[in-house]
């Protein structure tokens, strides 16, 4: 019997740098990409022309017999997730209250969808990935940003203010530093890209690590990769980094106790070293008891975590 | 037209002191009690006989003119919620792994639910009290231990071990003294009453204060009727209390963003001081917006709550 159900979605992954879309079939797989630069200093009229220009590509795909069921675009910052505004975003500069989901409601005859990103991320992941099958997930992304996503019975959780699972802007340190957001030692102050970039640069002044004979700019990359070849400083700055972690979601274990902990975002190509480190840390930290199952993995859909989860969005929010 | 569905319930608070049994009409009203001791030395078989006792007192009621939909009993320490078993409690000596549910359903003909007494307390406040109508509701109680229930879209949500809610085991100090439960610095280490008390004594040595001329123990009660009578010490006490649990529960917010947060248990006995340093703290360390919605009070069921949210334990579980 044939069902006039749309089979495909648009997920959109909105970041500073690139917008990356995929034309993606229900089981989760991206039969089509489209990866444009963001140019963000372009403000947001032109990103969102753009954004139109790769819908219409990928609506005039051969894959696209028929319309896709709808559009969901996910992005870092602080989104109204029913009126699809983005009232901020450390990534676009001068977005600021974008009422992204009309400007391209106008242009784009489908169901629209903007959400967090890191919503987007623990979406992919439960649909399509680690959390496949799973009543409960945490998704932590870890980047510039350290952003959380939550799923309990199935059920994506906002939050009363659309502000939940922020996990990097929990307290790991009642005396630590200050913190972009006005607190004090945030997980994000610790483990935020620039700031793992910052302490190893600290470092390096008094360490011997071949990261020192470099031409590039410091970034995690160059530091995972010289782990990775055993450099001792490399080494320590990630298991630094996993110990940060590991408060953090012993944390969210206590509160959550989810099925499954996720662990996503650039910073996450810190690989096993860091997954060790954070489940070292998180078991010196939890609460034992026998039978006990906490499961923490790192992301299975990498880079297509977010596309894949906002190409869902339809169905969560 | 007459309907056939019980319109009462009976709730326990199996504490360590007492057991309060309640029958309990749907509106939440306790319609007859029963308070008797749980002389807990006495071991659990002892302690099921008085429970069961207890409840032919109130079955035999005059209110009770037709069975009960269910008993509900509340605990603290680690149940399994689904067969009913105690696995271990603070407040009951000896009981290991107890099936209390399966005891108590050989003797009487009711459905049968045992659950964390940091969800009864949650899911009394949630139908009855304080987060009436609210669809997500943090509870913590602060006692000897400190714990915590989870509601979202109106469901209970106990997690993937039964060991959601427990705020009283996040880190607020990594660096933290020990802990009871293996970790350091956890909330429960700072705020926890008999900790509390241990604080209050170590700064009597060198700090005046009217608790000074006291033939009894020192008890949080005394604490906060000294602080209600204006003394430096005891206030003092009560404001650095509400700072930690600040922490905590600022860290709550981040993770959750619930629609309100109520405080229960004997501690919160230090009322509106407790109130208003908690406030101070988690509005110095949440992320700030417009608009943002944080609403945190006191109990309003106070010792009724577990009582009444064990009552309803069956439409939760």
């Amino acid at each position: 019997m044939p069902t006039n159900k749309p089979k495909l979605s648009i997920g959109i992954d909105l970041g500073g740098t690139n917008i990356k879309f995929g034309l993606v079939t229900k089981e989760g797989r991206i039969v089509q990409r489209l990866n444009i630069p963001t140019r963000a200093v372009e403000g947001p009229k032109a990103i969102v022309a753009r954004i139109i220009n790769g819908l219409n590509y990928l609506l005039a795909s051969r894959h696209c017999k028929r319309p896709p069921g709808a559009v969901g675009i996910g992005a870092a910052g602080l989104i109204d997730h029913n009126q699809g505004i983005v009232h901020f975003s450390p990534n676009l500069p001068n977005w600021r209250n974008i009422p992204l989901k009309d400007w391209l409601s106008n242009k784009i005859r489908l169901p629209i969808l903007v959400g967090n990103d890191a919503n987007a991320f623990v979406l992919g992941e439960y649909c399509f990935g680690a959390g496949k099958g799973k009543d409960s997930v945490f998704g932590i992304t870890l980047g510039t940003g350290v952003g959380g996503g939550l799923i309990f019975n199935g059920q994506l959780w906002l939050g009363i203010n659309q502000a939940a699972g922020e996990v990097g802007h929990t307290t790991i340190n009642p005396i630590g530093p200050k913190c972009r957001c006005g607190n004090r030692g945030c997980l994000e102050r610790y483990v935020g890209a620039d700031y793992i970039v910052a302490r190893t640069k600290r470092r390096l002044k008094t360490e011997k690590s071949a990261i020192s004979n470099r031409s590039a700019p410091l970034t995690t990359e160059i530091i995972a990769f010289a782990a990775r070849r055993g450099d001792i400083l490399a080494r320590s700055i990630i298991e630094e980094t996993g110990a940060y972690i590991g408060i953090g979601l012993a944390n969210v274990i206590a509160l959550l106790d989810p099925a499954i902990i996720i662990i996503g975002g650039g910073v996450s190509g810190f690989g096993r070293l860091l997954l060790a480190s954070i489940k070292k840390t998180v078991n010196e930290r939890i609460m034992n008891f026998p039978q006990r199952k906490v499961k923490i993995v790192l992301s299975k859909l990498k880079n297509d975590a977010a596309i894949l989860g906002a190409s869902q969005f339809e169905k969560f929010f």
